[in-house]
């Protein structure tokens, strides 16, 4: 007995999970948790089945789908095979120490491949707990240059996901295309509040009594990425921005290793600027 | 066009979710939001289904859903009609208020048909609101006495739901076995902790950073009937029992209605001692 | 044994807290509550002291204070009574209800003199309730004329604040200026996201996994003024706007009542556009 | 110039606070944060103040506070060096990992001086991050035995705090009293609720909608030490223990942190089966 996760996204019409569903039922697959959605605005469907069962042919289960579903549906089979990812990282630990401890225990549902630098700080850490580290510096050299090293370091793994823990680089719209709807990224405020740089010291101008953080996929307009997670936390007069950014840092790793989790869970599906997220 | 919920309780087995599906689209029903949850203990399957559709003969698609579907199974077919309750009280406002406001301004997703109290504290606000309030004191009666009194009130109204909304007395097993899933209560304590009476004053002498409120349907093991919802808020040092007491309020009458809303949109199940709740 | 709440604003220097408290010893003033906070950024001290004692003449306490305080401070003594306030509407009930509802139970911390709405929607409501409701249409008329009529029913009470209860007209500058400090809106956002109209809007078109509201004092630049609160709830993609604004009312309502609380009970200091809050 | 912390414990009186700014201002100390409480079931005043300035003779600072204050009063002067603290494990990770982490990247506030583990599983883990790990087994031992040389180990470091990271074995009455006030030991529940072992099945079983954890120093009675820390999080009917425990597990370790970081800066005091904890 195995389990699949079958992902579909597809134009709404009626009778959609009736079709799925018998579709299913004819290949001998019990359905063990099944959720859905449809964007009104955009007449889209939105479907996770959680199924169990032998599943001789999955090619032929995919086709099957994709004959009772409308023309431009998109079918995704996932057998439990975990997500391999690449993390890129600036200075910050707090990001990357969370990921890599979990990766360390098995307990964060992918596997760490490497780590890619712009500087070197987190190299010795990195290198500690096993995980190869690429330091790769931005300095002295065009975008395109710096971007096409550390492709060429994420293309010797088959990474599903690149995940951005703090890398205070902007990524170019080359890039970012290269990788469509792999990248994620952990922005250090609760967007779009304080969109751009120094979050916490507009929000200490601004005088706020709440600060947070956001976990976004990375699309080529800046901090508006569709969200996957957020999370605030008060903070009140006796902050300073040292002390925002110090309760900030908690705020950050605990929204981005939430998002990680939903999107190694297949949970996570991507829609315009928005995500429809099966939790 | 008209909205139906469908809700469904049955022994789990294959194909349950075809089976049901199947008998929505023979009688033209499209589903717009399906859940469903097994029970794995229990071995008890649950869904909750929002259809649009023209449903000539809603007696039959119960027949043909039952056709389909293991032996004890129940099917609920619920029309869009607003519930119909009965408030208890005993002398604090603050439950009753966020009730009878919310139902003066139609928000409540039912309808207040009385409010029954065992003192005239709340008679006056309640009456000025427009809803019959019933003083039925308990002082020089017996228990099976004081509860008939209630019982003739609430039964010249036909109510879905008897909310308890702060009242202080227990209610005896007969009573609760007549309205059994019925009675929904609102514990002013994060259940299980401080089960009994004065539960702020045991959080504050057992000096807890955090405080809670519990709402759950009422059965015969006091304190003890399946959870609907639960929040906590957190106190300091600096909190006595009245600043708890005042704290907790909030917690309560959020807690409670929070929960009323979820019954009232039909999606709290009960499985032995607790609930399913499709939010 | 009278309670009295001394409020200090001054400039930063050494020996302040000594020189206070001697001050207050030497008229045999008992503190039960100390609260100090040093603006470093402004050089700014900030104290709230309660304390308890017989107090023959506080003109005299006052003016002992200020030989012992630099030049520009400001001393403030509250003894315990209530502050009186009215309330601005438009058609929302449910920031109204709820401040009417403590009110009748005398839970507030505050007097409602009278409510006054641009619209005739919550005038039975909140006669009901027993508080005058004035009803100024802003139509048809110049702002400077609807604010006019607005005043002159202010000021037949003698408030110490104005409350914005989900009042959707902007003020004019004059108006703000005629009572500084004192007025206190609730916007509904997280500020500073989504500033403006329609922010549920601009929230769901965002695709936000959180909304909140945000309590602050007015000042003349638009939901720019000093926060006193703030709070935040999660959505998730089966929101739409609509029940964005469902689950964005409770949060108002929350948050205004809390900064209600605080600058009721003279726990709120203005400095700049930030606030200090001494919970 | 530097800073000082004092902590202040006595019965309340009048004047205190006054006595002692006085005597901070003789010796050209400058207040730059002060916080007070006075429990009034016990009659006891505590004070945190920081200050800076150059203070010659603390002895003599902390003669002349005691001159000033009642009997029993007891005076500590911290100067800002860094907690030294053990840390005691089973197999558990995710705590230690957390403390280790900051401890690695200097964000700790204290000094991780070793390991002890009654398993092997966390040794390879720790020594990578360049911490001590000391293995000592319960098995086949007297628990004094077992205890003896946990302390022998303990003792050939200075250390201020003894940090139960999910260590799962109960200490004797002889080993709490060697280190009194000095034990801190996260709990898997929200205490009181779910004392004793296995809390997450309890909850599970009782069908909560909300899990917890605690932070408390140890005393000798188990679970009942004064609480620092509590935080929840919500869980509902897809939760089984397993789900609950990962879920549980990011809460233990957020809990934990912030009480050790509380405690690392002296702003805990505990009184009786209490704590005030000045944020």
């Amino acid at each position: 007995m195995n389990e699949l996760t079958i992902l579909i996204q597809c134009p709404d019409q009626v009778g959609l999970v009736t079709n799925i569903t018998r579709v299913l039922a004819g290949q001998q697959l019990n359905i063990i948790a099944m959720r859905e959605f449809v964007d009104e605005q955009h007449k889209t469907f939105f479907t996770r089945i959680a199924c169990t069962g032998e599943l001789a042919e999955p090619a032929k289960l995919k086709e099957k789908l994709l004959e009772n579903l409308p023309n431009s549906a998109e079918v995704n089979l996932i057998s439990q095979q975990e997500k391999n990812i690449a993390v890129l990282v600036t200075k910050e630990y707090h990001c990357l120490a969370e990921i890599l401890i979990k990766n360390q225990f098995k307990t964060l549902g992918a596997n760490v491949k490497c780590v890619i630098g712009n500087y070197e700080a987190l190299k010795d850490f990195t290198e500690k707990l096993g995980i190869p580290y690429y330091y790769v510096s931005h300095e002295g050299k065009e975008k395109a240059q710096f971007e096409s090293e550390i492709k060429e370091i994420i293309d010797q793994f088959e990474v599903d996901y690149i995940v951005l823990a703090k890398f205070m680089r902007i990524l170019s719209a080359d890039f970012v295309k290269d990788y469509e709807g792999k990248i994620v990224n952990i922005h250090h405020s609760f967007l779009p509040a304080f969109i751009g740089a120094n979050p916490y010291k507009q929000a200490f101008e601004r005088g706020v009594k709440i600060i947070g953080a956001t976990a976004h996929f990375v699309t080529n307009n800046l901090d508006e990425g569709p969200i996957v997670t957020q999370h605030t936390t008060h903070v009140d007069h006796t902050f300073g921005v040292k002390e925002m950014v110090r309760s900030g840092k908690e705020i950050e790793k605990a929204v981005l290793l939430e998002a990680l989790n939903l999107i190694f869970e297949d949970r996570v599906f991507v829609s315009g600027n928005k995500t429809i997220v099966f939790k």
